[in-house]
C-alpha cells in the first residue's frame, strides 16, 4: 500500500498541522478583526476590485504555484487563475488518490473571514491591515491542507473495507458514507489533543509576555465547528467521485 | 517615551519571535538540505538567473511590499527591487528611531543558506524544492525581524544613558559601543529560554508523531552564533549612524 495511505503517516501529517494551525491562529489574534480587509473594493482600484485579504492570498498563491505547490495531490488553491510552475513537474508516482476535483476552499475562506476571525480577534480596527492579511494566509493554508487531507483519509478507509464502501457508493448514500467514515472516539481525541496543545502554547506566551488574550477553547471550537466537519465533507465527496471498485494501481 | 522603546514591549516582541523562529526552523528541518535550491541559475532561465530560494523570497516580498510591510520601521526586505504599497501609508507617528539605512539581510541570508540549513537539515536531496524554499522564507523573515529589532533596543539603551553613549559615538568607538550594549546575563537568559522552548516543542512533536529528528540545542546554537551577534552588529551600526544628541522628538 502507498505510504501516504499508511494510517501512521496520515496521523503524523494531521498532528503536525495542528501545531501550525494553532500557532497561526494565535498570531492572527494579536490584531483586531479589521473587517475592512475582507470587503471587496475597500482599498480602491489598485487591487482589481477584490478585498485586501483576497489580493494577498492570490499574490502568495501565485508565488507558490510557480513553486508547483498545487501540483501536489494534498494541496488545493484558493485562487482560480494561477500560473504554471517554473519547476519541472514531480512525478508523484506514489499518488494513491483517484483523480478528483474536490476543493472546498471557497467555503473555508468564507467561514474563516465571517466566523473564525471574529471568534479569535478583538472587534474593531487597529490599522494593522497588512499584518492581518499576512496572518490570514498563514491560517488559511494549513487549514485547507488539513481539510483536504480527508481525501487520503477516505481512500485509506475505503481500502480497509472496500465491500462496505462499494455498496454505499453505488447507492449514492451520502448519509451512510458519512456514518461509515465517522469515528467519534477519534474525533473526541483530536479535540482533546488540540485543546491541550493550544493551552500549552497560550500558557507559554502568557508566562513570558505581558499581554496575550487567547483562549485555547477557541481552537477546539474551530476544529469542532469547521475543520472536522469540512474534512468529513471532503471524505464523503471524494468517495462519491471516486466510485466503487479496486484502486487503479491494484487493477 | 514611545511605547516601542518600553523595555517590556521590546521584550514581548523578541520573545514572541522566538516561538516563530523555532517553529519555522523545525518545519524546514523536515526536508533535506536540497542544496540545488540555493544555486543561482540551477532551475534555468525562467527564474531570471537567480536561485529558487531567492526567486521565492523575492516573490513573497513583492506581495508583502504591496501590503506596505517594509514601510514599517521594524521590517527590512531582502530584495532590492520591490514595488510601492497599494495601501495608503501609515503615519508611524510613533516611530522613535532616527532615520537609518541599516539592513544586514544579505549577510543573514548567506549565513542561513550556507550554515543554518546544513546544521538543521539532513544532507542530501529529497526533491521537496518548493516546500523547502517556502519554509526558508518562513525562517528568514522572523530571523531578519529579530536581528533588525536591535535598532529599537539600541535607541532604548541610548535614552537610558545618553552621556555615556554620546562620548562613544563621538569617538566612533565601535568596540566601546559593543561593550556598552552587551549584557551577558541577558544573553545567557535568552539562550536558556530558547533552549527550553525548543526542547518543549521537539518533545511535543516526538510524543505525538513517529519520526522527528530535531535537536533543540541547534536552535540555541543558531541564536548564539548568528542571531545575537547580528542583532548586536545592528545595534552598534544604528548608534553610529544615529549620532549623538537628543532624540528628534524631544528637541
Amino acid at each position: 500500500m502507498s505510504s501516504q495511505l499508511d494510517l501512521d503517516n496520515i496521523r503524523n501529517v494531521l498532528i503536525r498541522l495542528e501545531e501550525t494551525i494553532i500557532f497561526a491562529l494565535i498570531e492572527r489574534a494579536q490584531f483586531r478583526v479589521n473587517e475592512i480587509v475582507y470587503r471587496p473594493g475597500a482599498f480602491g482600484p489598485a487591487l482589481g476590485g477584490v478585498s485586501l485579504a483576497e489580493y494577498c492570498l492570490h499574490g502568495v498563491e501565485t508565488v507558490h504555484a510557480r513553486m508547483r505547490r498545487f501540483t501536489s495531490p494534498d494541496e488545493e488553491p484558493f485562487s482560480g487563475d494561477l500560473p504554471e510552475p517554473v519547476l519541472p513537474m514531480l512525478a508523484y508516482r506514489d499518488n494513491p488518490l483517484r483523480p478528483n476535483r474536490i476543493n472546498v476552499n471557497a467555503r473555508l475562506r468564507l467561514a474563516y473571514e465571517r466566523e473564525v476571525v471574529p471568534l479569535i480577534c478583538e472587534a474593531g480596527d487597529d490599522e494593522q491591515y497588512g499584518s492581518s492579511v499576512v496572518c490570514d494566509v498563514a491560517c488559511l493554508q494549513p487549514m485547507s491542507h488539513r481539510v483536504h487531507y480527508g481525501k487520503f483519509v477516505a481512500e485509506s478507509k475505503y481500502r480497509a473495507r472496500p465491500a462496505e464502501f462499494d455498496a454505499l457508493i453505488a447507492a449514492g448514500n451520502r448519509e451512510g458514507l458519512r456514518a461509515a467514515i465517522t469515528d467519534e472516539r477519534v474525533e473526541t481525541g483530536v479535540l482533546r489533543r488540540v485543546g491541550i496543545k493550544a493551552g500549552a502554547y497560550s500558557r507559554e506566551l502568557n508566562a513570558t509576555t505581558t499581554r496575550v488574550c487567547f483562549e485555547p477553547d477557541k481552537v477546539v471550537e474551530i476544529y469542532r465547528r469547521w475543520i472536522i466537519p469540512m474534512n468529513k465533507d471532503v471524505q464523503v465527496e471524494y468517495l462519491l467521485q471516486r466510485g466503487a471498485g479496486e484502486p487503479e494501481a491494484a487493477r
